[in-house]
């Protein structure tokens, strides 16, 4: 196998993304077409709590294993946009919004105990990724930012237009999302192109990206599963009253 | 809270077990109750072939941080019953006997190219468990064997009853494991009930083997998700032709 060039390679991410992002999963269809119940779109925003508070630590690991100074400056913009300069600041807080707008108690949330434990293992999977690759792979897995925006620009409109529970105000997560997104993903992009140059290099990289769209996928199918096929909901996890 | 006794502490193992081990899952029903198609059978066995295969990397992890020299050394035969002494012999390979006697190719099971990521993902999260928790938590994670014979002995029954692509032969691993699994789970047991005093770590030894039901519980919900709900199979896994 020859190395690709830069812009093939740009392609073949691209061509991941168009193929098993998980845009494409059931479970979001349902959720931004209006046809979740209050409860099923509880337990997204609970699911997903855990990945939102894990990025940061996920994050920090990176930048822990890079020896380059410029890279760990650039990489630490992440850090603030998800856990802000203080308290009740950056995403994390954002979400915890979102949470408690779809009437979650904050400390439940928080707890984790009613979290997927399926959700647990895809987002853990994603954190020591992160630690355990080379760190080429632990930054081509942050690529799927590439494709966020678009996703989020549907949830958006999707959510406000569906659902009467949900406000401008409980989505602002989402509002503040799309530019961070796309200046990470560019210089996660810029940085994949530059320095995977060999076959072996670009087949880790590609590789790293599908690893990346599997947990989120897992974490919609563990979502469907127990919410919304019904009877499913494993021992312990949160029981919807809606 | 109070420091359980030894026998109470034991009480309450066996009762995580009679409400959480995976006995009670859909999965195990179909599969013992010859409701299970020749594909649904082949993905069962291809995804706990993981499973299997990363348990001794799962027990040498345990050994690697165990001081006590006792420890290791019964530990140590969890290893000989997994990998043998010699290739052709031991768990894995027996396993490996079930998936060709099912019709899969061997190559493709090792390969782990069909695995649902939700499979490595609850896997893995075992052997971190085993690596980042203390000892004694990483030795109560293993009690799930104590519920592990009653599984088998209905698993060999209803497979044989009721699958015609299903021989003794190919049943070999599961004639194998009820007398190991009951000599490791008494170990682990007694070990448990002799170290966990305190209520602090008496509660994070009952987490442990919570965790434990969690991980094999996920994996199942996992197989439901993608290969009876129909059309859920996620992008990459195995899709079965039967």
């Amino acid at each position: 196998m020859n190395a690709l060039s830069a812009d093939e390679l740009e392609a073949r991410l691209r061509d991941i993304g168009a193929r098993r992002y998980h845009r494409l999963h059931p479970f979001h269809k349902l959720l931004h077409g209006g046809q979740c119940t209050k409860g099923q779109v509880q337990a997204w925003a609970l699911n997903r709590y855990y990945y939102q508070a894990m990025i940061p630590v996920k994050d920090a690991s990176l930048i822990a294993r890079c020896e380059d100074q410029s890279t760990r400056r650039e990489w630490r913009s992440r850090l603030v946009d998800h856990d802000g300069e203080r308290e009740g600041e950056g995403g994390i807080a954002r979400w915890l919004k979102l949470t408690s707008g779809l009437g979650l108690e904050r400390d439940y949330v928080v707890s984790l105990r009613g979290l997927l434990p399926a959700t647990r293992f895809a987002v853990d999977a994603y954190v020591h990724f992160v630690r355990e690759k080379s760190l080429i792979e632990a930054i081509a897995s942050s690529l799927t930012e590439l494709f966020s925006p678009g996703i989020i620009s549907e949830r958006i409109e999707g959510m406000l237009k569906s659902y009467d529970f949900v406000t401008p105000e409980t989505l602002a997560y989402f509002s503040q999302r799309p530019p961070q997104a796309e200046r990470d993903s560019r210089f996660a992009l810029d940085y994949v192109k530059k320095y995977a140059r060999t076959p072996e290099t670009q087949h880790s990289v590609l590789r790293a990206l599908e690893f990346k769209c599997d947990v989120l996928w897992a974490m919609l199918d563990a979502l469907y599963h127990a919410y919304v096929a019904p009877g499913h909901i494993p021992p312990g996890a949160f029981v919807p009253r809606d």
